[in-house]
């Protein structure tokens, strides 16, 4: 497609898309240069065009030691794993994917072949390019990942506005409309939703989704209001009452004017952190031209960022995919997961509540603390690190974040007694508390 | 390092790097948050800092379909490949990429330890977005890879400027000035230089690199300028007179108030074009405050656009790096390449000049050939398409790229002779010679 034919769609077909789109976002579209023009004359006989060296028959030539290292795969894959990727990834691993997030889905919510990005972060860094921009809204709950305002802010140009997800301890379902009260009726707006979050473990509840879809929908009456689901987490709930599945389905057909994007991949849920291997996906249904056109931007993006996808490490997650039994071990995973929340809770909850307090934490991989007045989190972290061999993460002003997805069972409690007494120690002006008792070892990691 | 601080390291003490960042290029740099952090947090026992699902003692926790795919690799990489990589990739992979690029670097050029990227298009992205921007002068030499006006241009907003490579068939060293020559002096300009080149397989000789040396001299008496060396293909020269190195060490303290960013990777030199392992290089000592304040702004980019570099491809990479055999497979694949360039000039020695001519070309994956006037390049390119079972890429305006790093020997007389034909097909008004003989097949591919 051409950037114009691109546009001409989604002005006639999603206006409200079209109207959420950045300048950058209404320029860009993949070009038909050289991967366009090579995957036109992919089943020639006389291939001169990709500049991928090869046998001349689609056969990679192969240095050795690249070679062995990729041994553990299938043949065929071994050879793909070496070349070019498709723009938009490999046909089989979207179709397969398409089918793992849709394994929970509602079959009536219509939603868009996955495009392939380089992580999860590419995928949201994409959607900031296509609907962010200067000084675009983008409204976020807090406390959030650091990393939504270096994408959308310092790199994008947007303001990027917060506010609180928890008021007094109780899920604000209202946050959205809360951070962009101040923005005129009418003009185009974003936000950004990550349950189960980062940096703090919480899933909304049944009635609390309820309450925020309701506030969503009302927002989408005044506005265009494009809404990226961040789901790096998706199904790591450890609460059995908590909805495990994405917004996503429940925001897709919600109001003509709200655009859900699903950002999702491989990273958490399948464990492969280091392969980045993320997806971007669109209600609208496959092959749609509305999907079609904004493929075609998202294409554009890709190519301009990262040149095209990785393939070795997608066909190791298609591996994976195609085993079969990933869904079990993912479950599995899950449990233990569950059971190292359930311990740093009951560690936590042992705390002297004078020094900090957990906020709340159904899911995920974190639990966030709030420190008491008066402390520095930067401080606090820094102090753990010279004074108590221990490691957190300090999310300003005063959180400290504890990940208990990479501690054993075993070593939680420690970990949260460490960090309470080096709190302790930096907090000569708050109350000190009876020490608390050491946490039990009631399980242990298997 | 803070923004702050890194703006100031560059205002002293390279005050031309500083005149060409770009307004992102000022504003970025690499938070101190979860990456940062755990990077800090690193030795601690008790470390609960990173969202990585772990055993809780650094090792992976692993999907077995993940595993058994990754098991071509040494038991500490297969683990390592799970795992986030740090943010300017692997230190071992970093390390032996600077020796592999120095193998034949005067010894007094200084050059930082490279940074890891996704693939080579992201470090020119990267370099875009740290030197180009709104308006900026973006020379480079015609024809060009399209993507770099997609880059540059379409996503950056920069002024891609273009002169051409070859005036009347011979090297045009004064290509960049010619380029530049409407823009005021004293303006900061940026040039991307790509040698070899696609998609013309071009490297100057040694007479042609001085001259455009000087001219580049000569340009950074009047403004700073940044110079991307685009190092895809380095090495791949198949004229033995014709300097292999990259002009990157020639740059490297060529003039103050020229900046010399090297781009490179595994793509082409290692024919890991799936892996999408690039490296980014300034021409400052490594752990220079200068290289330490530049890196922070890539990693700040990085942070933003991919999250983190792929590390199961970086271990991958590191294999073919450790087995030291990879110097001479390359050597022997760059022989195999020359021996079908040898046989792609000879068969375009014989087609009719009044269809086509080729330009000049000895090194690299590609030749270029110039269509007889009023032809239309796409067209051609589609006529062959649909009537030559043959591929190859259309380059505007009346251009088509022939990659011979991608046909066998055996097959590159055919390709070219399908190419003719269809050439002639389409240009009636040409004069219609007498078909060229049938090209000899004296060679095949071994």
């Amino acid at each position: 497609l051409s950037a114009q034919r691109s546009n001409e769609i989604l002005q006639r077909e999603a206006p409200a898309v079209w109207a959420s789109l950045s300048d950058l976002g209404r320029r860009i579209h993949f070009p038909r240069d050289i991967p366009f023009q090579a995957a036109e004359a992919r089943s020639v006989t006389y291939n001169g065009t990709i500049g991928q060296i090869t046998d001349g028959r689609g056969q990679a030539l192969r240095l050795e030691g690249l070679d062995l290292a990729l041994a553990g795969l299938e043949p065929a894959d071994r050879n793909t794993a070496l070349l070019y990727s498709p723009m938009a990834g490999l046909p089989e691993l979207r179709e397969r994917w398409r089918q793992w997030q849709r394994r929970a889905a509602p079959v009536d919510r219509p939603s868009s072949l996955p495009i392939v990005t380089v992580g999860m972060t590419h995928g949201v860094s994409i959607a900031a390019d296509l609907f962010g921009g200067l000084d675009k809204p983008v409204a976020v709950p807090e406390p959030f990942w650091g990393n939504y305002r270096q994408i959308f802010g310092t790199r994008g140009g947007a303001r990027v506005l917060g506010a609180p997800l928890f008021r007094a301890g109780r899920f604000n379902a209202g946050v959205i409309e809360e951070a962009l009260a101040g923005e005129p009726a009418g003009t185009p707006a974003v936000a950004v939703l990550n349950f189960p979050a980062n940096p703090g473990g919480y899933a909304p509840s049944e009635g609390e989704r309820a309450a925020l879809l309701d506030s969503l929908r009302a927002l989408a009456e005044s506005r265009p209001l494009v809404v990226i689901c961040d789901d790096a987490y998706e199904g790591l709930v450890h609460d059995p009452s908590v909805p495990k599945s994405s917004l996503f389905w429940d925001l897709n057909g919600l109001h003509d004017r709200l655009t859900p994007v699903k950002v999702d991949g491989a990273t958490k849920e399948f464990l492969f952190f280091g392969g980045r291997v993320g997806f971007l996906t669109f209600a609208h249904e496959q092959a749609s031209d509305v999907a079609t056109a904004l493929e075609d931007k998202v294409l554009g993006l890709t190519r301009t960022s990262v040149g095209s996808p990785v393939t070795a490490t997608q066909v190791v997650l298609l591996a994976a995919l195609r085993g079969g039994g990933a869904e079990r071990e993912i479950a599995e995973l899950r449990a233990r997961m569950g059971r190292r929340h359930q311990v740093t809770m009951r560690a936590l909850a042992s705390v002297d509540p004078a020094l900090m307090t957990p906020l709340p934490c159904n899911a995920g991989c974190f639990v966030l603390v709030e420190l008491a007045a008066g402390l520095d989190a930067d401080e606090v972290r820094r102090h753990l690190l010279a004074h108590e061999d221990t490691g957190v993460i300090a999310v300003r002003p005063n959180y400290l974040r504890l990940a208990f997805c990479s501690v054993a069972s075993a070593e939680i409690p420690e970990l949260v007694r460490r960090t309470e007494r080096g709190v302790r120690e930096l907090a000569p002006a708050v109350r000190v508390g009876v020490p608390a008792p050491a946490p039990s070892r009631l399980e242990t990691e298997s």
